[in-house]
């Protein structure tokens, strides 16, 4: 037996044994380099694959080869990075070819990235990288060990001596510590921004917005206040005293998607002392028709709010679900005086426009 | 509306949305005191569910209550980290309400942690945590850009002058880089060896044993010939320049499981002048059959060579479908006067062994 043979069976057993399959293993997602996709997916049994990808109004049918591979053709597809799943005989399943996953308490998709001929800011490209770390910290506050990840831009470990300003950027409902980095690509887009000179080097730091791992029921008040509890007495602290960081105000931003732009506003608004930069994506801070009561401290002397604000960045999609509040919230800040850089664009609620806002508001942070 | 009612229902209309379930969010699996767990999985329309987990013989079928969701209770179960995954009517699915997964190529499996009353040296326990960074670096040999995790120690960022020896750690066939970290626990079962005083401080560097990240048929000599390029030309220079290491070959290990462990074999056994530590862990290095051919130069003076090898270790289980290989690896060793310390174990080809054989091993690195 050749040392090669023993060598692929070994690898085809461990692949057969963990996959329960024998066939061949598939490509999927294909991207083709005219941003058309092939998606596969390989079953005898099952009687209806669809696939499930987000910019689909509804999912499609995929159609079974003889070889006993369903697949289908979709597309072209502007580039960019999609979550999908397929639904097999009513039952949603990632993509077994495809390791890129949507870390999520729930969900379980997988992602589709269509690089097309001109790289997008989100794209890994050959430019300095930095690097994302995956941080254990004592969560006095919570009686617990907490992780958060955190971003270093290129640099950071040779250049000994530099300090850096910091993002706290927090994730969506059900999203975890991770998914502002594998969806988000928060690392690819400030690597990027910063190789271009359009952005400023700094920190950021990703963390999990849910800080009780799992949704006990009954309990979004709970987990609000011990998500500011856990950020501002043990969190903030432990990366005041782990990373290079400037430890002020004035370098310190806070802002989030969706429930994590609200936990952002929620506890940037009221910490002034601490955070002196706020971006919410597709998000709004609280109830809006309560604005007036909630901020009445900073709306009495709003002068002295913009003094304290550098930049309130906001912005949300048209047609995602959370609009209607999202633009009270801007209203309500404009009428009471509170300065604010807007940005309505098109699509809803996805991490699509969620990687643009932070594209867009990155470039203005610590400037 | 109350601001406690918005983003309740904010917070269910994303689950709603993302997960496509109406239901209260389950608990799956739920792990019990006496160490017995519940695993659930809901669905209506399904007709078959079984629990496919790797301790039980064959799928153990799980039972429909009237709420459409299905359940089954097993264990005790002796404490460990379990990959399993559910079949529902011959789809194999993740468990949907565990955000915990198998990182890997291909299969989809989520992680039961059965802590249990005495906690096991991979349990994340309140000691000083290291941390697990992810690493881009330019291969130049690949001409692409690398990912490599890179475990630093507790105290590698405060204690800025100490410099540390580096272990290279290879995980398996369709695993990925993060496998060693997710599913094999390194910084926990590190963080307490070294809390507990019982493993020297040490980077350790977890490597994508397929560094062209798919399988292109046939190519299991090219993966093996570039993992060696970009590991030797590349990503060692790399870690060398980035972190505080230790660079000589004293203070340097290479170690991996299944594929990994062949990998870590046959690049250490050919540069013992970049590595003195070697840990095979289910594995063996190359064909058995061609030992004396391969190692010819060091078997051919094997004083010398155990003069230049600090530590030659190896485990396998007598029930591991690669026994016989590893066994035959490690009696042609000993037959050539090559010397090992050697460990079987029980049980198969797992990730429990796995783990067990870092913990022992790493005990006994660069000291």
């Amino acid at each position: 037996m050749k040392k090669s043979t023993i060598l692929l069976s070994l690898a085809l057993m461990i692949a057969g044994v963990a996959s329960g399959q024998r066939r061949a293993p598939l490509v999927s997602p294909e991207v083709r380099n005219d941003c058309t996709v092939v998606f596969r997916y390989a079953s005898d049994a099952a009687s209806e694959v669809l696939l499930d990808i987000q910019f689909l109004g509804s999912p499609l049918p995929m159609r079974k080869g003889d070889d006993g591979v369903w697949s289908v053709t979709v597309g072209p597809i502007v580039p960019d990075i999609y979550p999908y799943s397929f639904r097999v005989d009513g039952v949603t399943v990632m993509d077994p070819s495809n390791p890129d996953y949507f870390p999520n308490e729930r969900h379980k998709g997988s992602l589709l990235d269509i690089k097309g001929p001109q790289p997008l800011t989100q794209a890994m490209l050959n430019v300095p990288h930095g690097s994302v770390n995956y941080d254990y910290y004592l969560s006095r506050n919570l009686g617990t060990t907490g992780r958060a990840l955190v971003y270093t831009p290129p640099g950071y470990d040779t250049n000994s001596n530099k300090r850096y300003p910091v993002f706290y950027l927090i994730s969506g409902t059900t999203d975890t510590d991770e998914t502002y980095f594998k969806v988000g690509r928060t690392n690819f887009i400030l690597d990027n921004l910063i190789a271009q000179g359009l952005a400023e080097p700094m920190i950021i730091v990703m963390p999990y917005g849910n800080p009780g791992y799992y949704f006990p029921a009954g309990s979004e008040e709970r987990r609000t206040a011990d998500f500011s509890k856990d950020l501002l007495g043990d969190l903030i602290p432990y990366i005041d005293a782990t990373y290079r960081t400037i430890a002020d105000r004035k370098s310190r931003a806070i802002g989030g998607f969706s429930r994590g732009g609200n936990q952002a506003l929620t506890n940037g608004l009221h910490n002034l002392d601490k955070f002196a930069w706020l971006c919410s994506y597709a998000s709004f801070a609280g109830n809006p028709e309560q604005f007036e009561t909630s901020f009445a401290s900073l709306i009495a002397d709003p002068a002295r709010t913009n003094q304290q604000i550098e930049l309130f960045w906001l912005g949300v999609g048209n047609e995602d679900f959370l609009y209607p509040n999202a633009k009270l919230f801007m209203d309500k800040l404009a009428q009471n005086g509170i300065r604010t850089v807007t940005r309505i664009s098109g699509g809803g609620h996805t991490w699509m426009n969620a990687r643009d806002y932070l594209e867009e508001s990155a470039k203005l942070l610590f400037k």
